[in-house]
């Protein structure tokens, strides 16, 4: 049972937006720009570094969901997913992206533990400011959305097949039209 | 010195704000919401919430220009809100405001540590459900805020007097003009 009187069944982050439409709504914009919108990085890569995040918060709804957001954007590799969730130092992910993810290891924990010698070591690998930026806004920004669904208390199913389907919208339609529209009472 | 390149001289979370308008806009719209928006609580404890979640993250740019904005909001009583900050136990704040920090306090370290007994325990000093949802959206939010201003490396000025103006400001004017039109170059 969530903490707040939520719409019943309805997993993860979804039932809070329901009950706060006016919240729900830039939330959505945010993650909007910084996983689907135009950028030198692909959807996939930043679906992976949500899910980093999420993981590394172990809050499941977000791991999981954005986990197979990221498989379908990856031809359905939800090995390799997890792969980078539990030790992407070994999966087979561009040195790039591997710098990146390093950045966002640290601001999961704390923005100030990001040193100049990790933007130093990104650049190196070929990341752009805009590719710095946005790792370090994706990393911040799941550090909300993981605090939301944990501290609310939501229904956040385990198995991995349940998200299936959830990752195929979220990576085809995105997250604008995520949001049923508020029930009538 | 920055991370990336950003106007100089420019505090905090201004500088990113230029640099990525897009992030920018849904991030203010948010707070805006959160801070600002019709409500039960006041602009004042809510920026109360934010000032003690960015201290408990020592986000010095965020405390302080929040703090600032809290005060402005509580007749410039400046010393009541650094006893919230670092005590808050034992400030002249209501019970209800006291156990909805309780929550907070609990958000910005693990969503998962929030537990039944804290949402009792608001509830019975009078908080909605409206209330603790928006309380644990804040803490959350700031987790987010926070870790972007200094995982960027942001310029963040010391002195408590260096963020009067932008309190008033904030208090004021609010969140949706706070970032100025991207320079052209």
């Amino acid at each position: 049972m969530a903490y707040i009187t939520l719409p019943e069944g309805v997993p993860g982050i979804i039932g809070p937006m329901m009950f706060r439409p006016e919240t729900a709504k830039p939330m959505n914009e945010l993650v909007e720009v910084l996983l689907r919108g135009p950028h030198s990085l692909s959807s996939g890569e930043r679906e992976l570094i949500a899910a980093f995040t999420s993981y590394r918060n172990k809050t499941l709804f977000c791991y999981r969901s954005h986990g197979a957001s990221a498989a379908h954007h990856l031809n359905g590799n939800i090995g390799l997913v997890y792969q980078v969730l539990e030790d992407y130092h070994r999966a087979d992910i561009s040195d790039k992206l591997k710098s990146l993810l390093a950045i966002a290891e640290k601001v999961q924990m704390d923005g100030k533990l990001v040193a100049q010698q990790d933007i130093d070591n990104a650049k190196q690998h070929g990341a752009t400011e805009l590719e710095i930026h946005d790792t370090v806004l994706i990393a911040a920004a799941f550090c909300m959305y993981n605090r939301y669904v944990d501290g609310l208390g939501t229904f956040q199913p385990a198995e991995i097949e349940a998200y299936r389907e959830t990752g195929r919208m979220l990576a085809e339609d995105g997250y604008i039209s995520a949001i049923p529209e508020p029930q009538t009472v």
